[in-house]
């Protein structure tokens, strides 16, 4: 870590932070340019606040040289974290899963045709939202418990692991079925969620908030390894931009990005981050060869019908063309590494 | 509603969708142009969900043209919302409040000294952090029951009301003392907490998200006035841009624009905001000058040993001459008007 | 085109408005809604300047039902433009381009050099800065005229067409020999220099701005389009958002997206897009999967001596690389489609 | 300066790196962490080139410690700039300055009835659109040649000081008689048009880029001022965010920012950030309060006519009623500081 002092600092607070920092067992190297003083501190930073430093009046800037999070950090974990969601369902480190299923449990018959018919089509997991984060108070809130129900029914006949969003602590006795627990961009610094997720033996689908940097989203992940539960996946779903021509702006790059820092699986939801059927595939396919670990996909029953599904939903035949091409990218992206 | 049809529509998902809006008691007018239909829908169209409509292959293009929230809108609620938040303590309407006090609470003497001191000075609501949200889980959380305990502690007494944040819903029960329960940027779309602070007879201050649309922050506040609690304070505290010379980005014309199309009281927050002491000051007279109806502003006690306070915060000296300065605004604001 | 009027318009208003719009040979439909009148207008509204009509007090908001674009319209040219930029280099309907070398021209060596080794990679386009827009006056601006005099000496002795970036219309006379001219991302909506590329017969390579959303994109090419000159090239090259841990965000769902909505050739820029030369691999390969007519990859030298390129150089051996899983990628991306 | 080297860099490049610093006269600090090494830059590093250094593959990252402006920064030149603009017309240093006028200049009437209306009012200079960048190549383009001609008549005519935008180094022979020349936000980075700005005598308006960082926006300034032009306005006009209920985001916080960072003159345009004439009077009456020198201001003459004037714009009137209100918060914001 990096203190840049002010010029002139008042001796007295100079000699307050360096007590301070000496009691953490820091050491500290000055160096006196021609206007300003820098310290670097060496020793175990991770356990000093920069908040704390940045508040004192003597201190212009403060720089981290070493990340802020360390179960998350590659650094301490070179290889690859493979999470075994179910017997033989396993992603990362190689291992590539795509979870797919419709926006919202709507009916017993739509959330098991949707199953059966994404399972034929090579999906690994099966999604459907059971509790609804709606911007309104007054759109569907989502089945709820009945939703989370018909998951565990769908599970039962296709022997998919199911993954569905959690909204809050209290509902988290009804996820005991449920496979792996997805925790919404939404509530990606919902921390008391996220520390009682630490508390659990079970896979935790971590969406990045809407407008959130990538070291965040790790803090989050963090969150969660603090307390023991290693099991994190990272999901990009696209970011708030200006641009108005597609609901957010999927950010491809976090992808290698991510996986240089973190040992972490990182999958892509390209339906959710585009709003678009219609970029879903090349999305797909982008993500893909971008070396992701898993994609999300929304896929819905019947288009002619259907008023309950997004704009950005797949017929279960356009999915099964999307997988065709994931899977003839598949290779050639692992190969390209 | 205006509902944009792509050339040459499916006559069957057309059918559909006129029949389905028919039984909400909707009118339709078309306008054929040359090259695409327009239908605009007439009746109370705030129960239709515009995500519905546009998730149909027929559907190109769907707009409001009336506002989806209701409660919070000041077209059915001409006048100003006052809310009265202790006996002589009210907020909107012409009446102008600051709410003045440190970032956490850490001690009880730290916590009375600052009460005394920014009562003096005219603040007239109390704040401190007891539960804090913080990006890494290894930074200090607050005190928690204890924070709020010795917020009481001031409360009793200096006589001010105290304003503090909630972080879940499962410790709501230890808020019975607190006098505006504060829902923080992060939990602004934490529907589920949302929702039961709709339950409670009592102010509820609503944080701008940092990505969040003004429309949003008017949603959120309509999911607790849907519940029954219409004692909501909105607060603008800078949103999330490109510009990293300050901490966020503060958004003053978010305070005229949202007095025109709500009746709720507006706050603004210039330290979080800027994340900078030298700037809280002219964002304070700004925001005053804007037309807030107040503000909210870290102040701490001792900035030689404090190695606990934001870079935001003010010294009880600098607060004092930032109130004397908004107290020359607020007349010329009010007359300007 | 649809308007929505305010509540109780002035009457003298809308008549003027009328009457203004019935010269245009402009038809118009009214429904009349509970609270709101819209008027859809009905004829070649693309010659109807939208903020002219949003500006009348009466008018609460209009809406664009058709694009304001003509010639870089999909819908009036539905095949892919090809662009031959020398005899047998192509780019556009399936023809797919790699234009590779330096930020800048530093010398005659390091630019003939690199040119060799990216032609033998399999680069069918030359690219080098003679003229650098950089953000310091204080920095190294390019060898200018001297710069493009260099890369004529590549293209003389490698055959490869040459690229490079336009600053000032004064400099036009000096890009003779020059095979497309490059409109840096701060120059998209530099219009005269626009209009005056567009009196010219040689393709374009347009880089989308930084905070420019892609419709405002489409418009600039429409000025050279407007002008004569329909060789425009597109180029995505990400945008800035608040990410801080790479340069820009690259958005690659505007490579499907343009292409459903222009006849344009679009290329994509991992280099600058990131700044970070470890992405420029998986950028590529997924820029290429979501159906990217062409890349530009910046390659330099000698690393260990230089001190002139930029964080996202590859080296010559490294782009080797990225052009193996590029083009591995290729035929499935294409066959995916 | 501070560089952070990557662990175990290798000699070779480090020991080049030494040395080239040591040929420009920097001394060089080491700190050795326990992972990584830090070197302390001590100097004149403004002439260091940081993109140089980061692009080295021993580096992992750069920090300035210092700004990389020196004509336009505070610390240089402590007190404020005065920029005298006609015989009595000063604005910087206490000196509060109202730049008033259409967005067009459309015909002799318009723009010389409207100037003797803002004059009335106490706007100190005028102002009006010759040269109009618009997005489209289809929409009006302005007066250009005439439209200053035109300008200068209602100059004669009031006496008022005239201000208009150049678009392109070609037609500064036109701006002879023009008092102050505005560079627009899309040409704030058209470095060739700030080289030929810094070679003249006259005031220039620069006005902040869409997206452009306050750093971005000073390096512009310095550009002009390297070139020996040192009379440079900056205007804040809104930057570009997610949020769609208005046009822009108004930066409010940049004011007291930059009037830290730089001595020269700061303005605040919140006809065009807004995009909205409801929200004008109080972010001017705001943007007074936070200490700027100056406000420009669109004002129109006839709404019931114009069709060719913004949403944005004032009647004469409502300008009438803006100066007061801002002349009421004048002395009070100056008592303030």
């Amino acid at each position: 870590m990096i203190v840049i002092l002010k010029s002139n600092p008042e001796q007295k607070q100079l000699d307050n932070l360096i007590s301070w920092l000496k009691g953490m067992n820091i050491d500290i190297h000055f160096t006196e340019g021609s206007t300003k003083t820098i310290m670097g501190l060496i020793g175990d930073t991770a356990s000093v606040d920069i908040d704390l430093i940045q508040a004192l009046d003597i201190v212009e800037d403060v720089k981290r040289v070493q990340e802020p999070y360390k179960n998350a950090n590659r650094k301490f974990h070179p290889d690859d974290t493979v999470i075994e969601i179910a017997p033989g369902v396993k992603i990362g480190g190689g291992n590539f899963q795509v979870i797919a299923g419709p926006c919202s449990v709507e009916s017993e018959e739509q959330i098991c045709t949707v199953a059966e018919s994404v399972k034929a089509s090579g999906a690994g997991l099966y999604r459907g939202g059971a509790f609804k984060p709606r911007t309104s108070p007054y759109a569907f809130q989502g089945m709820r418990n009945e939703g989370i129900r018909l998951l565990s029914e769908a599970k039962a006949r296709t022997g998919l692991p199911i993954v569905t969003e959690v909204m809050d602590i209290s509902h988290l006795p009804l996820f005991e079925n449920v496979d792996v627990i997805q925790v919404g961009a939404r509530n990606m610094q919902n921390f008391e969620l996220l520390k009682e997720l630490g508390k659990l033996d079970k896979p935790i689908l971590l969406k990045r908030g809407l407008s959130s940097t990538l070291q965040e989203l790790l803090m989050s992940a963090e969150y969660i390894m603090a307390g023991g539960n290693e099991k994190v996946i990272l999901c990009e779903r696209g970011i708030r931009t200006f641009e108005t021509a597609m609901r957010n702006t999927l950010d491809l790059a976090s992808v290698p990005l991510l996986k240089e820092k973190t040992h972490l699986p990182v999958i892509v939801d390209p339906s959710h981050a585009t709003g678009n059927a219609s970029l879903v595939k090349p999305m797909a396919m982008a993500a893909t060869a971008a070396g992701a670990d898993g994609l999300m996909i929304e896929v819905h029953n019947n288009p002619a019908k259907a008023l309950c599904d997004g704009p950005q939903s797949l017929t279960p035949e356009a999915f099964d063309d999307v997988m065709k091409a994931v899977n003839a990218i598949r290779p050639v992206a692992f190969n390209g590494r």
